[in-house]
């Protein structure tokens, strides 16, 4: 098996996880949860999105956390922006990177950003040119890149033309991204096989939904097709808001987990990530997905079982 | 990817799911479960554990189990048998197929049925001569494959020689099985590579465990080695009893659904399989741990919200 030595993984959390979460999450125990995230030796993430409140109320304090975060030395700390207003809050926040947010789905992107995709590729246009000419890094996400309504009604030669369209103007990276979560590996191997055929490996991510469990199998395969950055969100914040403990986001841990079994480096310590995606279980109310976390809180719950005196 | 056109799903929910499982479950709710599980079209399936009652208490209704089910024709029914006088009163109970355990960890094996893996054989010995002399089908588990400490200290060397004994033994089959759930896909592939070079692909079945959510990957994995029967337990039936909505056995409908999105028949309805594992959750009392039985029921809620009229 032909697998990399070292894996970046791109920190979602406290962006794409806690927009999907039903609870508000106060600032202040947002930062707490991003230096956590940091503390773990996470050095790159996702901190907020500069939306409308009136579109995402989760992340409507975005300044207030740009503002009020540590930012160390080697760690790219980027933020979502949906348009030009997105961008100048951004920058007056003194974000260094952003991200933009597209799908390669006509019918979903009309539905999630009410654009057509050659009209958003329009105001990224108008973003991405001002980001770069200030010295932003951007970062891209084609969302629905393995299907929206069923899997594979997405060309995958749509798929690589917009990569290239957001690599043309300025994106470094693009995240491959499965947002129902229905990708299987034989199809990651398809799609990813076509775009890396045309796009540097260094310029694709991929970003996995663990809705149906398959989130890991995929990495496997795109870790098999040589791609070394993969997009996770702590304990699999922003699982689906209707089932208790449903998955939406794979969880940093689980691929964490998997890559150090499979003697790849990640520079994360597992321990303080957890405890990590403990922290904001706290705070959104619920129990996490993430497999490698139950696991985690089950074998605790033995020892403290096992260290009690017998009657 | 190379991968098979069709895999045989051997379902172990009603054995391997339920001794696992805290509360007991009364035989004519096992009835029901069992039945519901041939009605998905599952064609392979352990019923019970030919165990005494001391050792495993929530099978003590083995016999009753053996009488009461219903065995269509082309269906394959086992049950797990420890020693000769389990053998007796499945052969009595009518069983034509039966199930013998071993760890390939000597630690584990001592641990779980305090014998060593020699007296563990020679017990095997004295009850699959005259098993297979009955004509009945002998199927094996070698557990701990893939390590019982850590991952790894168990040679593979050693897991294709005592493959190798049991089917000298008499076993069609042997489910090379990661009971500790820490495999990985690497591992996967180094393990069954060398197994699989001695041994042929349709003697051997992969049982993996989901604890931390790696199983999907290995099964892939195996599929890539030209594995065509993998073990299952409906909804993660025998997760840890101390952590709720924590992962054992591979979910058969997390794995049935990743197949047929690969393109790979089983012959199963997954609606009808999703229906006999909500029925095992009622009986158990608590949330499986399969993630397309939580999405499938978050799009069911979902729905019944989008139905309902806005104020």
């Amino acid at each position: 098996m032909n697998l990399p030595k070292k894996v970046t993984i791109y920190e979602v959390g406290p962006r794409d996880g806690l927009q999907n979460e039903n609870r508000r999450v106060p600032t202040a125990d947002k930062l707490r949860f991003i230096h956590a995230l940091l503390a773990s030796g996470i050095r790159n993430i996702e901190i907020t999105s500069f939306v409308s409140p009136r579109w995402i109320p989760q992340l409507a304090d975005h300044a207030e956390v740009a503002r009020g975060v540590q930012r160390p030395p080697g760690v790219r700390m980027s933020a979502l922006v949906p348009n030009r207003r997105g961008l100048d809050t951004a920058l007056a926040a003194g974000m260094k990177e952003i991200a933009v947010f597209m799908s390669a789905s006509e019918a979903h992107n009309k539905k999630n950003i009410n654009k057509t995709i050659d009209e958003t590729l329009a105001v990224f246009a108008e973003v991405m040119a001002p980001a770069c000419a200030a010295g932003l890094a951007v970062r891209a996400y084609l969302s629905t890149a393995f299907g929206y309504r069923t899997p594979g009604d997405v060309a995958p030669a749509h798929v690589v033309e917009l990569t290239g369209q957001l690599r043309e103007l300025g994106a470094y990276q693009v995240a491959i991204s499965d947002t129902i979560g229905f990708a299987n590996p034989h199809q990651v191997d398809d799609v990813l096989g076509r775009v890396l055929a045309r796009h540097p490996v260094e310029s694709i991510a991929v970003h996995f939904h663990d809705t149906e469990g398959m989130a890991l199998a995929n990495c496997v395969a795109a870790l098999q097709m040589g791609v070394t950055t993969i997009d996770a969100a702590a304990g699999g914040l922003g699982g689906c808001n209707y089932a208790a403990g449903a998955a939406g986001n794979l969880a940093t841990e689980d691929v964490v987990n998997m890559l150090h079994r499979l003697g790849i480096e990640t520079g994360i310590d597992l321990d303080r990530l957890i405890e990590a995606s403990r922290l904001a279980a706290s705070f959104v109310g619920h129990e996490l997905s993430s497999k490698y976390l139950r696991a985690h809180d089950g074998r605790r719950a033995r020892e403290r079982r096992d260290a009690e005196p017998d009657d």
